[in-house]
């Protein structure tokens, strides 16, 4: 396992569960490849050079900018599989190697908030067959939604994710900010919070869109850009959005 | 119950089921209001002057703007208190009324969708003590969730609703189209939408924020923008939400 954040964490643990032997744990920080290598039974790294070129999966758990250059540094010709868990990094940075592939697990990871493998889409990607049902072997023993993904719609996965997760929860902080600034607290939009997330668990969301925007009810929503007077950003926010909101139905689709 | 849409179905339901009698349901659409009524054991009416006056509560359940119109054709002096459920409509709209409020119910409600009231937020406003505190005996019967909100704070109340609500659903509406179009399923964004909306019930927003955006990392929100080529609305979304999430990190508040 190369890397020690929180996918290098999660993953880690995941596969060490499921009886997968965690070999070795490498990270630049010595300290911090310790930490992880003693909950993994793992050995710990901190060079490249002490690397057992053995093992039967070279996971790449790290921010994708060091990806290229902590792959330029493993030995050519290694027997085993070297992965990426990236989601808008291609296969191509890899090919280098004899074999290769990617293992992207389509979550979001916390530190010290456990998750369920199990429900978490495994994309996976190969540079050769065999490799690919080497992968897939062992994303099935720690996932139920596996499937293959090439690295196009790998990014289209990513992009996807950080509408429907990161952005989402940036509108959540907003909310949040909105309502203490006026004396009320997060908790009571929460249960709204969760009936819009549970409604696309069985509805389309362009079926399930709701609000002024889809009513066209221009008078509410001007009294909503008036009350965020003065705030720039979260009336360029509320109208880009409202905007987009009406395009989506007018134009029918998802989107 | 004047009204017959998604608030006046779901908000009559619950007063029935609690108990209450509902003495009228008026609609325009006659149509509309018989199907209603029926549901609700209640007489049906077309008219504003067959309303019968010596209701308790007069509930307003309409598009905001006929609500001020609608009031305005109802008879002064009547001793029953004439409330509104808007959010973003001032109670003062209803003050030439003897007795007047407004009976918010934070939620999204959809046809043909039940919601269980006892966890909706009810905001309460009232033009004197006396209907404040009969309104509140009526709030407590359907929900436990029951506050005072002045007509600033429900304002704000209802454009928090419309960020943590409408433009996250409409941000699950890209992330499915943009799958789609990828010939991937929304389906593989699920169990990521629902740890989303789980996270933020323990963890402040500003807290739970992760992402390109919020690791500065400048070279996947590249990737990103570059996929979207083409998408004009979309980029520009990508781009103001991608600040705001930066904005938000420096300046250390939820927003």
């Amino acid at each position: 396992m190369l890397g020690s954040g929180n996918v290098a964490t999660h993953l880690g643990a995941a596969l060490a569960n499921a009886g997968h032997r965690i070999v070795q744990v490498y990270s630049r920080t010595a300290d911090h490849a310790r930490t992880l290598a003693e909950a993994l039974d793992a050995q710990a790294i901190s060079h490249l050079g002490d690397l057992n070129p053995k093992a039967d999966v070279f996971i790449l758990a790290i921010s994708d900018d060091a990806i290229a250059s902590v792959a330029g540094q493993l030995p050519l010709h290694l027997n085993g599989i070297v992965v990426h868990t990236s989601g808008s990094t291609s296969i191509d940075v890899l090919q280098s190697h004899a074999r290769y592939g990617v293992f992207y697990p389509l979550q979001t990871f916390s530190k010290g908030k456990t998750v369920d493998f199990a429900s978490i889409p495994l994309a996976l990607e190969a540079g050769d067959a065999p490799s690919m049902a080497q992968l897939e072997s062992m994303a099935r023993s720690i996932s139920g939604v596996v499937f293959p993904c090439d690295s196009v719609q790998r990014l289209s996965l990513h992009v996807a994710a950080v509408f429907a997760c990161n952005f989402t929860n940036h509108l959540y902080a907003v909310a949040a900010d909105l309502l203490q600034r006026n004396g009320l607290s997060f908790d009571l939009i929460k249960p709204l919070v969760t009936e819009t997330a549970q409604k696309v668990m069985a509805l389309p969301p362009a079926e399930a869109q709701t609000g002024p925007a889809i009513r066209g009810d221009q008078i509410t929503m001007e009294k909503h850009l008036e009350f965020l007077h003065g705030e720039a950003e979260l009336q360029q926010l509320y109208a880009l959005l409202s905007t987009a909101v009406q395009h989506a139905k007018r134009s029918g689709n998802n989107a």
